[in-house]
This record gives C-alpha cells, sequence and structure tokens, in this order.
C-alpha cells in the first residue's frame, strides 16, 4: 500500500481512536492572532518557528520542519519528513515538503509574494551554524530573537491546553496511587523509579520532560532516598540525587532504599506534550521525626504560596514571602538547599516546557495574571541525609487558584 | 552537615560502590593529547566546550560548566553547578567556579596568562544568544567551528570506552532476554515498552538517548506492532511508528498487539553515557509468512554488511551494495522504508550520540578504520502492514569486527 494514502485515509481516525487530541483549527488561530498583536508591537514581519515547542504550539504537529508566520496572510508549514502526516496533524490550510535548505526561499517567495526584511527566530535555541547558513539564504535579512516574544504568549494557557494539564495531572495521580503498592524495602530508586514510569507510560505518559535549555536533560525518575536526597546536582534545583553515572548525575540512582529514610519522589508527567509536577514524600517505616517536622513545613509553606496564588501578586514577593516564613520555621540554611548552594525560586510556569513563564523567583518582579500554570514547590535539604518536599501544580484562575494536580499529602508509609 | 565536606568525604566512594566508573586521568590526557593534534592542524589556539557530551569525554563530568583547552598548558575546567561535585569527578586539576558570565574572561586570563585570539566552539549546537554574548565578552575574538573536530576525534573509541559499550549491550542482553515472559497478547505497545525499560533501568540503564541536534529527540521505547511499524514519521528512521501524541509522535502507542502481527522492538541502552542499540521481532503466536520472509531477507542483508567490516571497507560502498542485495532479493520497494520515504543509511557510528562518525550511508565515502562503533539496522517496510528488522552494534577491530549486542535472532514468538 501506498504511506501516503494510508495516512490520508486512515492516520488520524486511528490515532483518534488510540487517544490523540489533535489541536483544533480555532486554537491555533487563536494563538496566531495573539502572536501577531505581539509581532507589531516588535516591529516583526514574519516568524521563522524553529523550536519543537513552538512549532507544535502554532502548527499543531511536530513533524520535522519549520512554520513561517507572516504578520499579513497565511502561516506556511515547510515540512521536511514525514509531509503527509504533518498535513494529517496540522489544521493549517497551507502545508508544502521540501528537501534542502536551499528551496526555502522559493517556497516562501512563491507563498507571500515576496521575502521579509525582519525575521523572528528563536535565537536563545538556534545553532549558530543555522543561524549563519540562513544569513546566506536570505542574504540582507534582519534576525530579531523571537523568544522572549513567544514564551511570553505561551505563559497564558487556553482551556483546551488547560484540559491537557488535567489530563497530565490524572495520569499522575494514577502513579502515586499505584506507588504505594510497588515501593518495597531492599529495592533501588532505580528500580522503583522505573516501575513508576512503567505505571505513567501505561496511561500515556511521554517519556521525556523538555527544558527550554542547550544541555538541561530533564527526566521523570527523580527518586531520592536518604542521603541521595541531600546531595546537589547540575541541575538548577534544591536537591539532584546522585544518579546513575557521571554522564547522568540526576535522579534515581542504584543505591538501596531502607527503612526510615525519608523517599522524596517528584515525578513529572507529560501528555500531548502537557506537564504536570508533584512531589510526595514516602517511606517504608516511620521516617525520622527531623524529615517529619521538616515535611510539615514544606506543607505551611506551600499553604502560604498557594494564599497568594491570583491575579495580580507580585511573584517575587511570594518567593520572598517564603524565605522569611522558613527562616522562622528555623530551616533557613536548609530551606531550598544546602548553605551557598539554595536555588532562589520557589515555583515556576510549566506547560510544553519545564521552565516556562511565571517564575516565583528573586528578581522575576511581576503580577500573576489569570491562565498562568505553575509548580510550587518547596523543599528542605539536609547533606548528608536527605530531603523533603511538597509540590504541585496550579493555574491561576480569576479569584485564586485551580489544583491540577489534585492528590492527598499525607507521607504515605508502607 | 556542610555540603562540600560531604562531596570530598564521601561522594566518589559511595558513587563507585554504586557502579560510577569515573574516567581515569590517563584516558583524558590521551583524549585531549589527540584533540591537541587537530587543533593543531585547524589552527585553533584554544577550545571552549559546550556541549554536554563534547565536555563529558574531555573533563568526565557533566556538572554544569565548560572546558577551556589551550593548545598549550593545562585545562581549565569551569563549573556553575556543582563545583566540588564536578571536582569529585572529573581528574582534571584546574577546576573553578563561577557565578555570571562576566567572570569568564578574568578566569582564562587568570589561568592561560592571556586570551586566545582563534578559540573553538561547538557551532552546530550553540545558540546564537550564546555566541553573541561570548562575542561581547571576548571583543575581537574569532571563533571557529569545533564540531568536526571534535566529533572526527570522538568516532574511534578507547578500550575504556569499549569496556562501558559492552557493559551497555549485556544491559540490553537481560531486557530482551526478559522481554519473552514480560510480552502477553493484548498489551498495548507502550505497556510492553515501559516495562522493558524498567526492566533496563533497573540494571542501569539512564533512560535518554543523546542524537546531537536541536530538535531530534530519542527515545528507547520504539516497539512497533503490526500497521505501527508500516508508518513513517519525523525521524529519519525507515519507520517511526504512531507514538503516543502530535507532540510524540514515535515509537510505541496505546495500540493493542494483536496475535500473528509483527513486533518490532528496537531497544537502545545507554549505560555511562555510552549507547548501544539492538533490533529484534517478536510475535504473539506464528507471524505472516510474508514478515518472516522479509525478516530473513534483513538477516542476510545483515550478515553482507558484516562480511564487509573490516578497517579499509568504504563506508559508502556499503550502503550501496546493500541496495543492490535487497533488490535482488525482491525488496526494492520496502527496503529502509517505502517509495519515496526510503532512508539513506544502512548503519551509524554510536558511542555518546546516536549520530556519530562513520555513516554507511550514500554520500560517505570514506574507509572503516579500528576502533569505530556502529550500529547495523537493514529493516524492512510494508505501509498499513509492518515492519520487520535486525540490529547490532559492532566494533571495527583490526582484521574484521567485534559484536558488543551479542544476542540470539531467531523470531521470539511467545
Amino acid at each position: 500500500m501506498d504511506h501516503a494514502e494510508w495516512v490520508k485515509r486512515d492516520l488520524r481516525a486511528l490515532a483518534e481512536s488510540l487517544g490523540f487530541r489533535y489541536t483544533p483549527l480555532n486554537e491555533i488561530e487563536d494563538r496566531l492572532a495573539r502572536v501577531r498583536i505581539a509581532m507589531k508591537v516588535n516591529e516583526i514581519e514574519a516568524l521563522w518557528v524553529v523550536e519543537k515547542m513552538d512549532y507544535y504550539y502554532l502548527s499543531g504537529t511536530t513533524q520535522d520542519g519549520f512554520l513561517f508566520v507572516p504578520l499579513e496572510g497565511k502561516p506556511l508549514l515547510i515540512v521536511k519528513r514525514e509531509l503527509e502526516r504533518a498535513r494529517a496533524e496540522s489544521p493549517l490550510e497551507e502545508v508544502v515538503g521540501f528537501r534542502s535548505l536551499r528551496e526555502l526561499p522559493t517556497l516562501i517567495q512563491s507563498h507571500w509574494g515576496r521575502l521579509p526584511k525582519t525575521i523572528g527566530v528563536e535565537l536563545d535555541l538556534l545553532p549558530v551554524r543555522d543561524y549563519l547558513k540562513f544569513q546566506e539564504l536570505f542574504p540582507g535579512m534582519r534576525f530579531k530573537d523571537s523568544s522572549p516574544l513567544l514564551r511570553d504568549i505561551r505563559k497564558n494557557k487556553s482551556p483546551f491546553e488547560l484540559g491537557l494539564m488535567k489530563l497530565s495531572g490524572e495520569i499522575g495521580r494514577k502513579v502515586y496511587q499505584e506507588a504505594g503498592a510497588i515501593l518495597k524495602e531492599g529495592m533501588t530508586e532505580i528500580e522503583f523509579g522505573g516501575l513508576l514510569e512503567a505505571v505513567a507510560k501505561k496511561y500515556g505518559h511521554e517519556g521525556l520532560l523538555r527544558v527550554r535549555s542547550l544541555n538541561y536533560e530533564a527526566y521523570t525518575w527523580h527518586v531520592l532516598s536518604g542521603l541521595s536526597g541531600g546531595l546537589v546536582s547540575q541541575s538548577d534545583s534544591p536537591m539532584g540525587g546522585l544518579g546513575l553515572s557521571p554522564a547522568f548525575p540526576v535522579g534515581a540512582s542504584l543505591k538501596v532504599m531502607r527503612a526510615h529514610e525519608p523517599i522524596l519522589v517528584d515525578f513529572g508527567i507529560c501528555y500531548h506534550g502537557y506537564q504536570t509536577d508533584r512531589t510526595r514524600m514516602f517511606s517504608v517505616g516511620r521516617m525520622d521525626q527531623k524529615f517529619i517536622d521538616a515535611y510539615d513545613a514544606c506543607k505551611e509553606i506551600y499553604n502560604a504560596v498557594l494564599e497568594e496564588i491570583r491575579p495580580g501578586t507580585d511573584c517575587e514577593e511570594i518567593f520572598l514571602m517564603t524565605l522569611r516564613l522558613a527562616e522562622k520555621l528555623g530551616y533557613k540554611d536548609s530551606y531550598l538547599g544546602p548553605p551557598g548552594l539554595q536555588t532562589r525560586f520557589i515555583g515556576h510556569g510549566i506547560g510544553l516546557e519545564l521552565n516556562e513563564f511565571p517564575f516565583l523567583a528573586q528578581g522575576q518582579s511581576y503580577p500573576l495574571e489569570s491562565g498562568m500554570t505553575l509548580a510550587v514547590e518547596p523543599k528542605i535539604v539536609f547533606p548528608g541525609e536527605g530531603a523533603v518536599g511538597i509540590e504541585d501544580t496550579v493555574v491561576v484562575t480569576r479569584d485564586g487558584f485551580e489544583m491540577l494536580t489534585p492528590f492527598e499529602q499525607e507521607i504515605f508509609e508502607v
């Protein structure tokens, strides 16, 4: 059978019967309308979208290619592989194929009538080599960084996006529900983490988590027991864990989990690209009172943050408030990491990437807005001993917030 | 306890007791010596290493930072997070911390006495925004693309690296050994894939696979049953599968695996950063004769390739030979993908990344060398029906090859 024919006739029905939710045209149109207002303000004539999640956000597909978005006129989706699949997945009207980058100027010229003088491209991620190639293909064109504009648009989630995030949160809920029955004394962290991931995948978790960065690799097996939790690593996180090797020095390790140790499970879920994050504590037998007290402090800080989540609250203020509260509770030197290594955020925007705006962080003085989604994650770290924490993902609503990752908060003692 | 003290005193012993293998100093020195010869030839005064795997290769750590390698004199490892851990992990002598990029010129100046006039950096991956920042920090400095040089050095593996790749292959062997007992009719592809991953992780598989590219995401759950195998996607692979959503349209899906379907399991393992790749076929009950015949053809092509693996054979020639053989066997229109979508390689270098040199591919005319590692993967694809294939990872030896992923090759029928 011909591949193109099969894709045209059968792909979409098969995929939808297996749970695929395609981005509808009106959703894409709303996003494009918001992007175009920002383009006008920033004096950008057209966007050249290269980063996978920006491209997915504006086209509905992640088939390999580029998206050209002029300020006026139809967008053009230019696909390397696989063209028919991109046509089936994206509600955009104009989808063409290409084999060599040399075809790009002609494709744009014939679609739009001319080439733009100023084009926006994501310079925070576009590799230099590709940039130089584009400059050669489009001589005289001015390239502007479109990343701030796109990240700004993406920070306010639509009802369609929030629906996907709730389903992401629901997968996580099932994982935590089954976790107690999986955890056994004598299991290694990575064995426990791997089994939790297998549960998550069974329900549709996509495995990889995405961080907008050159070298930051995200993963979903952050299971840290006892002293593993007391260990900082490469990631901008209160604790990083030991990991499996110097090439992956983060997350779960081959350390055996022992009775009475605090076991921190920070488990992100990705569903249709949309991530939610949740942390809960586990132990085999009762954990030391020191950790129980610290976990209670995390919950107090977490509740104090949630009380402030509503449109208008200043993001930096929330962070600074938690510093004062942690100090008052006696955790000045262990809140968000060990002295000298403490992270400077208590929450981060989350959606298609794990480092979206807004940040509840030092230096991030701007107000919360309705539709922003946030992972709130107070953690307390004792080097050589362990870490505790709690985390949930919420959306800012008109008068407060809605929980996207509902689940009980007590320590799971097995 | 103080984090730095704990790391200095306990990290390395703990990590080694849990299976960490740190890169020894003589290994790093050998690599640096080879890199410096290439720097001299390319007239590069110093390297500024930014890409995670290049950085790991030359420093032994992946703690977040940069590596400065002058043509003469000691390298300087400049670490953002976490400094003490980088010091414990890397055998390099000079390891310093930094907080802001503005400190970099002073750090290099005080280490090396001056700033280089020409510096090599990986322009195939370095984002434009970082590049512009470096140009501002180091005015007048000339930046050259060091990526070709580093990829060239990395293509010949040392005995230390081959030792890690053998252990990687050994983890995969255990996964395939347990796979038959896990596979059940009525299971979804992703459930099977998730459980295979859980097995792999228990033995130390690191989960993420790495591809040197902006947008190419690699994963380790390529389980394709029946018509899923007949579906091409964004990846440069004979078949991509359906995946879980338009955001992850590759690999295993929520499709139920049925009796008599060909089930292709292409499962990469990552151990200490070193990857091996292996594909085998499974079925519940006997698969259709059409697929059995096509699998026999794949094995014939695979054996014909292995017969040519020795120093001196031309890489493109091997690829072209397989095209002729596939045509002779009657698979011209299904070999390496459906018509119009056929990939143009039969094997690829593999190590810290999945797309290393050499490539057994069209246009890649250069000789195989001793120490090169290759994944050899003939596949046959029938759109709407399914795919079959076999894959193993080998190292080129002085007079032939050694198998890094030994395992039986019959179809696993449960």
